[in-house]
């Protein structure tokens, strides 16, 4: 199986990788005994320990199978159906999520903002809030803010800017929900703490993704503000994402953040995008598009370039306009990063 | 850790059962190499083809993550907002999955129908669908009937039951699920083909059950009627349901039915839940409340007793009325049956 | 127009009838100049007053247009999506209204509860509520009661009744909701206050009908609990219920209730159905399936003369076994039932 | 009553106004004797015919009480929950609903469009359907477009932008629905016939307004595509939107449309824009902002004058950035749009 040439040589994405030796062996070591069910048993008292640690204050963590359904039900958790969520115009949850919020929320709207390289300024949303209508029974309602970290461009928002828009959430008296699909890529390249990045700077409630980092099938919601709890604990179940054998989902989660297991696969990918942006920024006629801050590459190129790179069995993504995104992983290598450039150069010098 | 007494000698539930070897061994099997996203990978292909063989049919599977997503989506497929399920009164997804199908399908009705042994009588979903005042448009219009295989009660229909609820279906221009959630314990007990109990009995859709039978978290709906495939695949999506490293679903399923691994594992847990129905039953003061089909026994028993049951360190579901849930597991033994038997006497006799 | 036979001597519904003349004025006396829309009139401002003076407490009024959205969008603001709705099985929110709770609410789920004469029982409620699994999370949670007063079978509960399932909602910590299609009739019946048979009694929340008893196209929801007027405000506009030229749901609504109409309109229906059922009752062969207390009367009947009533050209709703339901109406005679009555002996004789 | 200063001269909005007399007079023309209940009456029944009369082909006719019912309603009719509805970035369903087409389409996604002057430019709907991702699962799926008939800022499209629309729609495979608030405004502009500016230029589906232009409180959802009727009279009764006493609703709506009687009232309200903005626009310092073709007129002017205006007894809505929006009604007079371009002028000059 999987010995399709293109696949075997792909910046396509980072779920094509397969699962971190370490999370396979925390599954293997978990599978003895019995343990109570629907996340009542020890592996699960221990996530929220472990967890709780890695953000220096007490949070409940709740595993689900996708990082759409850690979106879509923490914020139809933090809106009322006639609320409104702010986030990028595109952002994964506006675009790439099929109206997943807006079923879960019961027609909650999104609102998308417009924002350099892919990230919400904190002054657009200050001006959204201020134009917002409150009180007006025919405008969706202010209740959410949504940012993506690392962003869909793989840039990567500084402490500042989430204080800030933390602050602006604060001050309108709407929830703060960060999107961590790629949380780990982005925490190592600020180099500060998890708390830092989210409930220091005001973040209510995270989407902690672990899955494009290494793990099998598991991402989390990881809820600051207390209160979310408990709807959300029944908002999961009915939706279908509360694991019978919770203890699974767990222990891969265990396994991700204990020894920095998170940090250092992270830091590999980082580091192999960074290697890719360089290198390719330095050929005449690529482009990079936004900055490289965590496992991501933009890049425009002339067409026949790409058609090129298509054409030797090289996979990424296409944008508009002759831009390609190129995707990093864990399990990549150097050897591909290098092998990939030189293609590159060779096709446009 | 799990070495609290009580969890060790249980008959609380089949889902705080480990995982099958053979399961753990297919997912180290997939982890090597690079896998294609969100099901377009060879373990899915391979899935499909595995399960159109088992059931002798052309179908298309999807692994989720739970029974209710299972349950929840397939119905919320199979019917219009303003549509009705019938299904047994005390069906799971009347009574256990916190309105999962009303959500999902934008506010269905179901209906539930008494019904002897926790199963839908035919004739009793003939007169519901006689009486169901279609075209009035105030009235939850019959879209879908659902039965549950084996039922809560740990019963089984048998192919004549289940082909005369699809006989109705099909007359009355409604769909058939059925949530197998205990599907290998009832073929075991039917000894029949996969097909015979699903699409050649007029099934359109099967909410396929694995975890509680020895799967670590995958599930899997099957689709028999072919124009459901594509609406499902978007609410899937949607609901958060589709992992993006699909592989390693596919291979827990695959794993699940290879060499009739999921028919062996269902096929001791029912021969111990026999065992115990048959030797409970002849302890004077214990009564049956439903014959033993499956691997659940239902029984009637003094107060007392389950009092002094529970004092003992062992676990099961109470029911109203003095009568308790005992559930047999993949994994269970004989010894503990024996141990539990002798247990019961004692504190009775 | 409408001068079909058997449209002309009708017991079918109550909404077959015309518009209350004095109604009819106020509209006509409402439509000189301008009034800001939306409910921001002065006839809206009115209302509430009016309302309020009638209820003996600060009450918010929402005209709506049918007792249907009253009911589902006043339920849906009482309840959680995961939430449940205790009410009768045989109630208008469970058997008639296409599913409109579940959908609004986002999918909650209506629990039918048995109980004579159309009417819940207190202590079925309070079993209901002990045996509700509070803070398990597969189960819909207890959010809300409803009772029909009066009841799909025409009868009244007394303000004991009331006041006791007011105090079980206060004790299980559920809100209460009133659908008073019918109210005035049942008011009548009763001679208490309006505020007796509602907030005194613990009602939260009110679905006041008008239309059947006179009004042209305008029920109201009644809010006693002021927590719920916001989130309410909200979901009528999305729901497309908040008329632009609200001034004419509110004149309809203040001539309603001015100067007792309702209850003039509402006594004269009662005092026909209660001669039909009392002479009904007095025919062997006829025998009254529930107390007359309101402008409904169900009688069971010998099959021939059910078909012979039709032949006639009598109108009326038909239930199983034998049992027909006639409804009188305000603009009712007492020479229709007079004749209806001869006609029956003459049938049956 | 009403008699406050302000509300008696202003350009506010149109639903302000009052009931034109004609069609008080067939609310009492309708009030005599019975009327089968829910539609099934004969006002009903000649309202559909009217109706395929003026449209010269069979249409049904839905009586609402609301703009927003007839939008979100036709709109939920014609998509999945998956589905995702094109329309312009400001059109009234995206910004003034409060999320009511999310609502009660279950989470479909409406894609706002750029486009002069409030209007969808076919060229722009095609390219976003080129673009659309069809099969790809995580994105929402095209199902229809929706333009508002005169626009939110008062243009009108012409027959060859509609067809191009309703060609673009038929080639790309999704519904296309028209917000007719002021269909007969556009109407009266165009001077063309009901069907040149609805089915026979594509449109499936049209929210027919006539309570801002006169009606009381009865707008209407029109049907030209057969297969929206029947899921739509299911979606309307759950949603609260059948009225037991139809006849009501229709009378209102034969009324409107009888001899002419919306085009003369849409006519009178459109010269008055006119002048108005004939007016305005001559006066130096004072700009339209687009051009004046239905009933409203944008125009910017510079601050002071505004707050002048304001401080004058002037109603009328701002905008950002010295804009304001005037609405003349079928109600008002020339002398009030003389006072008022007078006002400016001393205001200005």
């Amino acid at each position: 199986m999987n010995d399709r040439p293109a696949v075997s040589f792909t910046f396509r994405g980072d779920n094509v990788a397969p699962v971190a030796p370490e999370i396979l062996r925390a599954l293997d070591a978990a599978n003895h005994g019995l343990a109570a069910a629907y996340g009542d048993d020890e592996y699960s008292a221990l996530l929220n320990r472990k967890f709780s640690d890695l953000f220096e204050t007490e949070v409940t963590v709740f595993p689900v199978s996708t990082g759409t359904a850690a979106n879509a039900l923490s914020l139809a958790t933090c809106v009322r159906p006639y609320g409104a969520v702010y986030c990028h115009e595109e952002a994964h949850i506006n675009t790439a999520e099929g109206g997943a919020t807006e079923a879960f929320s019961g027609g909650a709207k999104l609102i998308g903002l417009p924002g350099a390289n892919g990230k919400v300024e904190p002054s657009t949303l200050a001006a959204a809030l201020r134009h917002a209508d409150r009180g007006i029974t025919n405008r969706s309602q202010p209740d959410a803010v949504s940012i993506t970290q690392a962003s869909e461009y793989g840039t990567v928002y500084v402490l500042e800017e989430i204080a800030a828009i933390g602050a602006g959430a604060r001050d309108g008296g709407i929830r703060f929900h960060m999107d961590g699909a790629r949380f780990a890529n982005a925490l190592v390249t600020l180099g500060c703490s998890a708390s830092e990045m989210t409930w220091r700077s005001g973040v209510d409630i995270l989407s902690f993704g672990a899955t494009k980092n290494g793990a099998m099938g598991a991402d989390a919601i990881v809820v600051f503000n207390r209160e979310l709890v408990e709807p959300l604990s029944y908002r999961l179940r009915r939706a279908g994402q509360t694991w019978s054998k919770m203890r699974f989902a767990a222990a891969q989660l265990i396994a991700y953040v204990e020894n920095g297991l998170f940090l250092r696969l992270a830091s590999h990918s980082n580091q192999l995008a960074s290697r890719l942006g360089r290198e390719l920024a330095a050929i005449p006629g690529v482009r990079l598009i936004a900055p490289v801050e965590a496992n991501l590459v933009f890049v425009a190129m002339p067409e026949p370039a790409i058609e090129a790179l298509t054409a030797a069995g090289v996979r990424f993504a296409r944008r508009g306009g002759g831009v390609i995104r190129l995707v990093t992983r864990f399990d990549g290598t150097e050897g591909e990063v290098d092998q990939f450039i030189a293609l590159v150069r060779r096709l446009i010098g």
